[in-house]
C-alpha cells in the first residue's frame, strides 16, 4: 500500500471558496486518487514513491477551463481589436479554411495544453475541428479534457461535407476506445446561428445517445437572435428551450445577452454555463450577468475562450478579471466575490464538465488533480488568505503539478512533452499564416 | 569610451504602440544613457564592461506606473470585496493608524519596490506618509521614482497636528538633496474631500516654488463632489480649476467621474492624468473615460494604486485590464487598442511624471532604463507582434532589467537587496495587523 506521490508541509486550500482557515499538511495520493489527507501531526510512517516537500506552498485543486479553443493559440494575437463578426468572418475563418488540418490541431493543441498546466489547469472542456488530435495532444501533455468535435453547418476542416457533420462526429466518440482514459469525447454544436434546427437537435441526440456533454456558443453578442434561421423562440436560450435542448449535460457558454426568462429557463433546465470573461470584453460582446446566475443556483464555469480571442490561457488572470468586471457590471463590489470566482475556476467548473463531486475540492477518494502554488514572491506577500489567489496570483507562480495522480509539472519543469520542439513546431506553422 | 552594458540579439522594440517593424538589434548603455543601437549588423567590435545576449527575447523601455502607494503592501488582501468608503474608513484608515511608522513604510516600500522591478517597471510615482523612508527604499532597491509626501486635513502618520502638513513635505523637499539621484521629490494632496482648498493652494504653492509634480486624487467616485466642503464648482475638477491647482505639473489621479466639461478643463490646462483600472473595477467606482481623454490629446499614464486595491503591481496585466474594459466602457473594440496602452504605460506615463523625451522609448540619449522580455514561453508563441505584451505576457515574463543604466535584475534574481530579507520583514509586520 505504498504512496504513489506524497506531498508534505503544504498550506491546504481544500474547498477553495468555502472560507476555510488554512492550514499546514499532507496529501497522499494513489492510484490516480486522493488517498489520504491531513495536518502535519497526522502523517506518521508514511512510505512513498515520490515525496515533495512544499515548504509552505499552497495545495488547492487544479483549475479548470471550461470552454477553450486548444488549437487556435496558432492565430493568437493575429488580429486583435476587432468586433467578433468583424474578427471570425474576415479573419479568424479565413485563417481557419488555409491553415486547420490535423497536423496543426495536433501541435497547437500541444503547445495549448502545456500553456495550461504551466498555468495550473488540470481540466479542460475543448472544442474544435479534429478532435482527435486535440485529444491525443491533451493526453500525451497529461492535460484532463472533455474534448468535443464541431459541428456546424458549413464545409468546416475535416468536414467539408456539412451533410456529414453528425456523423463525422459519431465516428470520433465512438473511437474513444483508443483515446488515453483523461479524455472525456463530446459534442460542440458551433451555436444557434451557425447550425439549423435540425442539426442542433440530431447533435444533442447524439450526445444523449452517448451519454457525454453537449456544448454550444449562446447568446454571445446583442446581434446573434437576428442572424438565426428559423428561430423556434424570441431570445437563442429560448430558441434552444423550444428545440428541446437543454438540460444538465448542455453547456451553454458565453451567456452575455440573456434576459431575465432566459436565466430561469436555464436554471429549471439546470443546463451548465460557461462564461469567459476576457474574452467578452476583447470582443467588446459585454458582462455576463454572473450574480444574476449565482443568484438563480445556475452552475457555472470559467472559460478562457481560445487564445486569438484572449490571448492567453491563463485561469488566474481570469478569476482576477472576472471578479473585477462583475463588480462593475453590478456596480457593486459585495456582488461576486474572490471565494466565489475561486469555487467557479474549482468545483463549480468540474460540475458544469460533469466531474461533480469527482474533482474541484481535496478529499480523500477524489481524483488527484492537484497544484502546488509557490507563496514565495514578493507579489504574494504578506498573505493573509486565498482571496490573494484571485487578486494578484498568476499561472507563473505555480510550482507543480498532478493529474490524475501522475506529475506532469515540476518546479516550473514540464515532464510529460519536449517544450522547445513543440514551442518550434508552432513557430514554424506560423510561418505560413503571417 | 568603454561600453556599461552591451545587450546583444535582441528584438527591438523602440517606440512602443508606434507599429513599427521589430528587428533584431543591439543597445549599448553607457553612463546611465542609452549610448547608441541599431541592427546586429552595425555592431562591430564594442567592447563593454557586460554583454548579455538576449537571444531573441525582447527589449523595450521600461513600463512607467503613474500611481501607487508602495508601502500599502503590508495591507494586500486584508481587506477585499467592499465598497470605496467602507474600505477606506472601516478597514484602511484605521490599519495606518495602527501600523504605519517608518520602519514600515521603508521595508514595505522595498517590497514593493522588488515586485515592480521584477514585473518590469522602473519608474514609480508613489504618494504616500514618511516619504524619505520610501524614497530611501526605492533607491536601494534601484528603482526609478516620484517620492511624493503625502499632505492631508487629518492627524496622519508623521504629521500628526494637520496643521503642520504643508511644513513636513517642505522639509521633505529641501532635504532631497540626501536622496539618490534616482528620486524626485514631489507633493500628493490626497484629494479635494480631505484637503481644504487653503490646504489645496498652499500644497500647490508649494510643488510650484520647487519646480515638482503635485499629485492629487480626483473624482474616483460618484459621490466625491457632495464630500468636498466649501466647494468652488460643481465637479472636483472644476473646483480644483477655481483654485487655480490645474496646470502641466499637476497629475489628476483616478479621473473615473469626469464630464465633457471636465475633459475639456484638464485638456486645456494640459493637466496630466493617471487611471487606475483594476483598482477602479475593484472598489466598483467605474471605468474611467481614457478614449475620449485620448481624442483630447490628454496626456494619461497607467497606474497600479496601492496592492490593498489592486491586490498587485504588475503593469502588463494592468495594460491587459485596462485595454480590455476600454472596449467594454465604449462597447467598442477598437475605441482603445494595444498599442494606445503601450504607450500608456511608455512615452505618456513618463510624460505625466516629468521625463517626456527622456524616457519611453529605445533611442540615443534616453535615461537607460530598459527591461527584456522573455518570449520563449508558450503562452507567448507564436509572436506576431507586440500586442502580445498587452494581451498575454505577465510581469514573471520580464528577464532582466536595467535602471539607469545599471542591471538591477537578470535572469530573474534581484541583484539590489536581499528579497528574503524583505519579504520576512514584511511578513513579520504582517503578524501583528492580521
Amino acid at each position: 500500500m505504498t504512496t504513489d506521490i506524497l506531498i508534505t508541509n503544504a498550506l491546504l486550500l481544500r474547498e477553495p471558496g468555502a472560507g476555510e482557515e488554512l492550514e499546514r499538511g499532507f496529501v497522499a495520493v494513489r492510484d490516480g486518487r486522493i488517498d489520504r489527507l491531513g495536518p502535519m501531526a497526522e502523517l506518521g510512517d508514511r512510505p512513498a514513491a515520490t515525496t515533495i516537500d512544499a515548504g509552505g506552498a499552497l495545495l488547492m485543486p487544479g483549475l479548470v477551463n471550461t470552454h477553450c479553443h486548444a488549437a487556435m493559440t496558432l492565430f493568437r494575437g493575429l488580429a486583435d481589436d476587432l468586433e467578433l463578426t468583424v474578427w471570425l468572418n474576415d479573419h479568424i475563418f479565413p485563417a481557419e479554411a488555409a491553415h486547420v488540418n490535423p497536423e496543426m490541431v495536433y501541435w497547437c493543441s500541444k503547445l495549448a495544453a502545456a500553456e495550461m498546466i504551466m498555468a495550473g489547469t488540470t481540466l479542460v472542456a475543448d472544442g474544435y475541428f479534429f478532435a482527435d488530435q486535440a485529444a491525443r495532444a491533451f493526453s500525451e501533455t497529461g492535460l484532463r479534457a472533455v474534448a468535443a468535435q464541431g459541428v456546424i453547418d458549413f464545409p468546416a476542416p475535416g468536414v467539408p461535407e456539412p451533410a456529414e457533420n453528425i456523423r463525422a462526429t459519431a465516428r470520433f466518440i465512438d473511437e474513444r476506445q483508443d483515446l488515453h482514459p483523461l479524455i472525456t469525447p463530446a459534442v460542440f454544436a458551433h451555436s444557434p446561428y451557425t447550425c439549423s434546427p435540425e442539426t442542433l437537435q440530431k447533435s444533442k441526440a447524439l450526445a444523449r445517445s452517448r451519454n457525454i456533454p453537449f456544448f454550444i456558443h449562446v447568446a454571445e453578442t446583442g446581434q446573434e437572435q437576428g442572424r438565426i434561421a428559423g428561430a423556434r423562440g424570441d431570445s437563442p436560450v429560448r430558441h434552444l428551450e423550444a428545440l428541446g435542448i437543454l438540460d444538465e449535460q448542455t453547456v451553454c457558454v458565453h451567456c452575455v445577452w440573456v434576459d431575465e426568462e432566459d436565466l430561469d429557463i436555464l436554471a429549471r433546465r439546470n443546463a451548465r454555463v460557461s462564461i469567459c470573461p476576457q474574452s467578452h470584453l476583447k470582443l467588446a460582446s459585454g458582462m455576463a450577468p454572473l450574480a444574476a446566475m449565482l443568484e438563480r443556483s445556475i452552475t457555472v464555469g470559467l472559460g478562457t475562450d481560445g487564445a486569438a480571442s484572449n490571448n492567453g490561457l491563463d485561469l488566474f488572470r481570469e478569476m482576477d478579471i472576472c471578479a473585477k468586471v462583475q463588480k462593475i457590471k453590478t456596480m457593486d463590489p459585495v456582488a461576486v466575490r474572490a471565494g466565489d470566482v475561486l469555487r467557479l475556476a474549482t468545483r463549480d467548473g468540474a460540475a458544469v464538465l460533469g466531474f461533480a463531486d469527482r474533482l474541484g475540492a481535496i478529499r480523500e477518494g477524489s481524483l488527484a488533480d492537484l497544484i502546488l502554488v509557490d507563496l514565495d514572491r514578493p507579489h504574494l506577500q504578506p498573505f493573509y488568505g486565498p482571496d490573494l489567489l484571485v487578486y494578484a496570483a498568476g499561472g507563473a507562480d505555480v510550482r507543480s503539478v498532478i493529474v490524475n495522480g501522475k506529475l506532469v509539472m515540476h518546479n516550473r519543469q514540464l515532464l510529460t512533452i519536449d517544450l522547445d520542439e513543440t514551442m518550434a513546431r508552432v513557430r514554424e506553422l506560423a510561418r505560413s499564416v503571417d
